[in-house]
């Protein structure tokens, strides 16, 4: 696993303290990414942070509170991400376009994570994966919101307002499972792709 | 893990003979998609099938054999799909959305098996992975080519003709993770959804 997902932000997992935590954490996802949950144990994750099993159990008391605090903390952010868009100035065609180039940016900086979060979203203690849809009911409903209102605007035309925010959603949630950082285009360019696609799919008047 | 993708075929994987064959295959698509390959041992496999491991070693030699057939079928089951949809009468869009709806449709009855192959691509071995990556690349082509005579007759408008045609399938293909068979929509519901949206993102003429 490279360190690709360093280049999105100054420090990954920096709301993580103590450091010995956030290292904990980046191990964890890079573990859980390359083997999958069930496969690895506290102990690889412990070595590859350079510490001792003991030293991780200060920390975190399960496998499963790491996978649910990575998990929390890249909902919290994905939606923190989209409603600062939906609540930003703007006709709603703009606020639409600034959330899928700003969510689908969050998706290819942080792909590693991201794939980690929606893979293994089974995995979780029932009352942690209930926290968890909860969160991702929050998010379908803040891009719901704003298409809702272009439609009231009369700036799009959408058939199927469920549907299509769905389909938005999932469109930019799977740039994690394809996106490559030595590929062809950057975060920002598959987010203006996007952003353009999506304006289609809700027919945006121009 | 239910028996939902079942519904999708007569028979599933009917096309692997013999039945021990596979029933292997059943039940490695369960134990892959419940545990990850990693945490998946050819005996866990053998036990759901209600066989030996002795059993399976007539039929595959390895894990990794097992999960190359899953993605081989997988993949060119996917690919005709969409080869016979693209070569079929009718206009850019009929076809593009014949393309869709039938893509959409093996997304969502075969979600475990989809999700098995997207998710576990990097277990292949060498060989292996660069036969499905030419595989999905034979995918990409059929759909770009499609966009592409739509946009020559004039059908389509189209300004990144490559970027649109991996955001469609990236859309499709995601169905597969979202894809919940007690949920409120159809395999064919989200095909037809699917093929209007994507139309939109072509500038289809009506």
């Amino acid at each position: 696993m490279s360190t690709a997902e360093e280049t999105g932000d100054d420090t990954p997992w920096g709301e993580v303290t103590p450091e010995a935590a956030r290292r904990l954490l980046v191990a964890a996802v890079e573990a859980f990414a390359e083997r999958g949950y069930h496969a690895t144990t506290t102990r690889d994750i412990a070595g590859r942070a350079g510490m001792s099993p003991a030293a991780l159990y200060i920390h975190y008391k399960t496998k499963e509170e790491l996978l649910h605090r990575i998990s929390r903390i890249g909902h919290d952010r994905a939606l923190a991400l989209l409603e600062a868009e939906a609540g930003s100035d703007g006709s709603a065609a703009e606020r639409l376009a600034g959330a899928v180039r700003s969510f689908v940016r969050w998706h290819a900086e942080r792909h590693t994570t991201a794939r980690v979060v929606q893979y293994e979203l089974d995995a979780l203690a029932d009352e942690h994966r209930t926290e968890i849809i909860e969160l991702r009911r929050q998010s379908d409903a803040v891009v719901r919101r704003i298409i809702s209102e272009g439609v009231a605007a009369g700036e799009f035309d959408v058939p199927d307002v469920p549907g299509t925010t769905l389909a938005v959603l999932s469109l930019c949630i799977d740039v994690a499972r394809w996106f490559n950082a030595q590929g062809s285009r950057t975060p920002d360019e598959v987010g203006a792709l996007y952003a353009d696609l999506v304006l289609r799919m809700v027919a945006a008047q121009k």
